[in-house]
């Protein structure tokens, strides 16, 4: 493709996708395809010889885009978002075009330092001490699973690398603990018997005294307790684990204390809604996604250590082909994660954090979190419905409620509920389930949703409750 | 940002890039800047208020550009090469914008059904067999990961991920293997001492019957050989392992047989330098990175199974607040790899095969061989050097040579070379130790580089070894 055709095709598309930006809410949220459907239209077999991009790109507007789900949505309420901003976009542009491989300080100096400075305003912005220090990673599974990896090695003098795993190292969390912790115990070897889910309070938070007669129980069973890991904002109710009691636990048995903020951690930013980092001055570990919540588009995970060195004597490599002459006075950012290839991620963070201001952030923040209020008072004033957990930050749980109902029974009708909510193509929105109960989640955080989606979110829920 | 504001700054980063993709020549391919310089030039705090994209756009310019690695300069000859090309970008900027996380089915039905579509693409364009299934992964390291898991799981009867790691589980891998190998068996739990690196021949492939002699030896002392790692075109020197009796003696002792082709694969789009895949139906795993090789900006790795299922038990994670109704009908990639959360990448894919076509990457593949066939013709007539192992593909390993120094006199001198070379900016090449000497790296694979440019290169390099 000449450099005219680019010229001419990336004009176009950036100006579809401003007009997308602003008609986003006009399509269906998830759109209305049966499995199988979107792969029919797709060839078996590649083209021979090239075709031209007006043909691709009819048919990513006639073939993809019908089939996509709208994350950027205004009426997206489900799972947590994944929201994002044009000064996010247009970072993206350039990563994409400068295509650069940032794995070493060496094969992109200004990446390097950049996401050196990015990850220290980040911590600054949420209030992370100033003993942490940071790298990006693609996800928090797999910052988790650094943190696992850490907390493995320092278990057991730095020989597990080595000599392979030892058996009886125990890790927690609680029972209402994301899945990429379990996963994580899987891959590093801990095993999922090892891993003990810690009993919650009424509003699901971890209970530090069951945490503690765990620690106790195991240790008095040979035993070697490694990790905790708390949930600054859990993926089913936004609960959050008391870190002050936890970290003293941590303190006193020497355990490692990684805190997954991955969705939560960006309200941090507006020290009007911090109260949850309270006590995060003694973790090991911390994880926020920016990603989610922060108006940097998917993926951008900030991962926090106390002490890299543990995190680079855990990871490092040091093959004869990657050595440079700079690597004492360097970071290479290859040796604080999972993978050696690395994307430029942090030009999107500086991007966005310029853009907005850290008080542009805040904001946002703040209108979600009232946005969630709101709703959950209409839901209050209800007697249809009943919360399941009580609100934090920007997440509702709730469910339709009819006295003498059995419970198996109200999940079937909840179940229909977010099923014909969703079938509005005006709202999208995810279940869990809290006490054994299905449980509806409004989640708030894209970037455009309004009072006005808000009103038309409750408007198609109290319809649909009204038709049950 | 409002859209007017987006589009006129999308237009303007469109035209540049079009004027760097022209004008990328011109830059220095590695920047002249000292550690800790960029940084310097960044603030330590981030701004209150947001600022105006012309402002940051400047920075950008005069601050981030100048440190940058360029590596789609077409004087990029070093490690290997993360091609690109206008399509690619053009995906990109819709996958930036779309923002869309594709972890389920459901959170985007069309990312899924075509990155299915993708990789059967991908299959058949390399000549893997048809039973062979495949998923995006961001890297090879992590698609290696997964490799190893699933071997961990299938030699333990999927016990470790619930009990934890079995003592005495072996790995093998060549001498030559790259890091990423040892770096999984370190996270997976196996221990870097029961990592075998088996002996190489003179072309530095794999020697089959060290391979046998290992894994007997293993065998009578009690340990259970879990995993072989084959390499198709090693990162030191692109050495090719022997897939027909590492193959035979997998099948032999049961053991998974994993092929990081990660470099090499692409080469195989062109049937006359698919040679090395012979033996490949009998593996379990496949990786290739379309990123390296395929104009496919960083990051697509391919990763390829034969028993998907064997996969889906060792990463596959079901929480309640995941569960959708589609679940039993389709793919859900997430359970395919280590992250939950995924970018789509398949588009990328999509939109550069169909934009070259197969026929256009074969092209490009035997274009970029023979020119390194050339460069080793020129090294070979020229009595100051000498090729340090055969010319394989696109990469040649060479020194300089002089009749009765000692060995660590030329280690000495070709770094001295290799430093001049890249002072020069106009051509950046890495080095590696081959035989315990050093060695001059030449790959070519930038999809600019021409015949002009590797005459320059060459031109350089014969300058400076003059000047030594």
């Amino acid at each position: 493709m000449d450099n005219d055709t680019f010229r001419r095709h990336g004009h176009q598309l950036v100006d579809w996708l401003a007009d997308y930006f602003e008609h986003v809410g006009d399509y269906p949220v998830t759109p209305p395809v049966t499995p199988g459907e979107i792969l029919s239209h797709l060839p078996d077999t590649p083209p021979r010889d090239g075709e031209d991009m007006d043909t691709i790109l009819r048919d990513y507007r006639e073939i993809i885009l019908p089939g996509m789900s709208h994350w950027q949505h205004p009426g997206w309420f489900a799972y947590f978002p994944a929201n994002n901003s044009p000064p996010s976009v247009l970072a993206e542009i350039l990563t994409a075009g400068l295509g650069a491989q940032c794995m070493s300080w060496i094969t992109s100096p200004a990446a390097t330092e950049l996401e050196e400075r990015m990850m220290e305003w980040l911590r600054d912005m949420i209030g992370l001490p100033a003993h942490m220090s940071g790298v990006i990673q693609d996800t928090a599974s797999t910052a988790t699973l650094c943190a696992l990896l850490s907390a493995r090695e320092r278990a057991t003098d730095f020989t597990t690398n080595d000599r392979g795993m030892h058996a009886g190292l125990t890790v927690y969390a609680s029972t209402q603990t994301h899945s990429s912790i379990e996963k994580g115990v899987r891959i590093a070897g801990f095993g999922k018997h090892h891993l003990r889910l810690v009993a919650v309070d009424d509003a699901y938070a971890m209970n530090p005294e069951a945490l503690r007669k765990a620690i106790v129980e195991d240790m008095e069973r040979g035993k070697k307790p490694a990790c905790v890991v708390a949930t600054l904002g859990t993926t089913s109710s936004m609960a959050m684990d008391p870190l002050e009691p936890i970290s003293a636990i941590c303190r006193e048995y020497g355990i490692w204390l990684h805190v997954d903020a991955a969705f939560a951690g960006t309200a941090a930013i507006h020290p009007g809604h911090r109260w949850f980092m309270k006590g995060v001055e003694a973790c090991d570990s911390f994880v926020f996604n920016p990603h989610k919540w922060m108006l940097t588009n998917f993926d951008c995970s900030a991962y926090f250590v106390r002490d890299p060195d543990t995190l680079l004597q855990t990871l490092s490599m040091d093959p004869e082909y990657l050595k440079t002459s700079a690597d004492k006075q360097v970071k290479n950012y290859r040796d604080w994660g999972i993978q050696l290839g690395r994307r430029f991620r942090a030009l999107k963070l500086w991007f966005v954090i310029r853009s907005y201001g850290v008080r542009g952030i805040a904001d946002m923040v703040d209108r979600h979190i009232g946005m969630a209020r709101d709703f959950a008072a209409w839901l209050e004033a209800d007697e249809r419905f009943e919360l399941l957990a009580p609100r934090q930050l920007s997440l509702v749980c709730f469910r339709y409620k009819q006295d003498q109902l059995p419970e198996e029974e109200l999940d079937r009708l909840n179940r229909r509920l977010l099923d014909t909510i969703n079938a509005s193509g005006k709202v999208f929105m995810s279940h869990t389930q809290l006490g054994g109960r299905f449980c509806l989640r409004l989640s708030v955080g894209q970037a455009t949703t309004s009072e006005e989606h808000l009103q038309q979110a409750w408007q198609i829920i109290s319809e649909a409750a009204g038709a049950l």
